[in-house]
């Protein structure tokens, strides 16, 4: 995150993070298998870790009514993964069910106290998603930006 | 919503209006066909018309940064309708699941101005929930209570 960036508010700071989080998640993947790769168990438990390290973020969020702001985190990742951006209202509804169940599910996981294997959360998200993987053909593999938009 | 019923915050006076929201909505179902009925098409239909009656509502959460009412109102609505508020945190995922991705697609759909047919949002939710609806097997009948708790 540059430290130099001037914020206008406590949310554009949020924001920002959270995008810097999914950013690094994105430049972490392996893009060149996303076509095959996004939305497996194996994806979905990396994501799952992934956001497990910014537990005390999201917790913060939560305390201060701004959950949403991870909620727009992981539209904004779905929407970008997939180039769906420029897509219609319906296709992008495909991926806001996903974004929304994982949300959820996530938010009452580390609620909770994080007690439950993460595979076994990860298993019940992939057995959901698993007839319903969004189709990938044709997407580029260009689609993350390889430095913080400013 | 009772009018002499003494508050102590804001957010318990539209915890409050959700609530009578859900249990309204539960008191017309007709739950004699809630085990075939739940999350088929005409179910999903119905449930977008009838939280569309309180997009006000619901837009003026959103403002609020309170839209995570709407989102604990229908955990507490699924959780009620399927006897699962005593099951373990995995059963209730498959609800959390539901619970989610519907409040992202609902959200979505009010805040761009509801310009899509209601009858294609709930059909893209059925085709997300058919593969995986909620085993209601020995779900009992008398599920809600006929008045508002105090």
């Amino acid at each position: 995150m540059s430290y130099y960036r001037n914020y206008n508010s406590k949310d554009e700071i949020l924001m920002d993070y959270m995008y810097q989080i999914i950013l690094e998640y994105a430049q972490e993947l392996d893009l060149s298998n996303i076509r095959t790769g996004f939305q497996t168990y194996e994806h979905i438990l990396q994501s799952l870790k992934y956001l497990q390290k910014y537990k005390d973020y999201v917790l913060c969020l939560q305390k201060a009514n701004r959950s949403e702001i991870l909620l727009h985190g992981l539209d904004m990742y779905m929407l970008t993964v997939t180039d769906a951006k420029e897509k219609s209202f319906f296709e992008k509804c495909e991926l806001y069910y996903y974004s929304g169940a994982l949300y959820n599910i996530f938010l009452h996981w580390i609620r909770d106290g994080m007690n439950e294997d993460i595979e076994v959360v990860a298993q019940i998200i992939y057995d959901h998603v698993k007839h319903n993987r969004y189709d990938m053909t044709g997407i580029p593999l260009e689609i993350f930006p390889k430095e913080p938009q400013q």
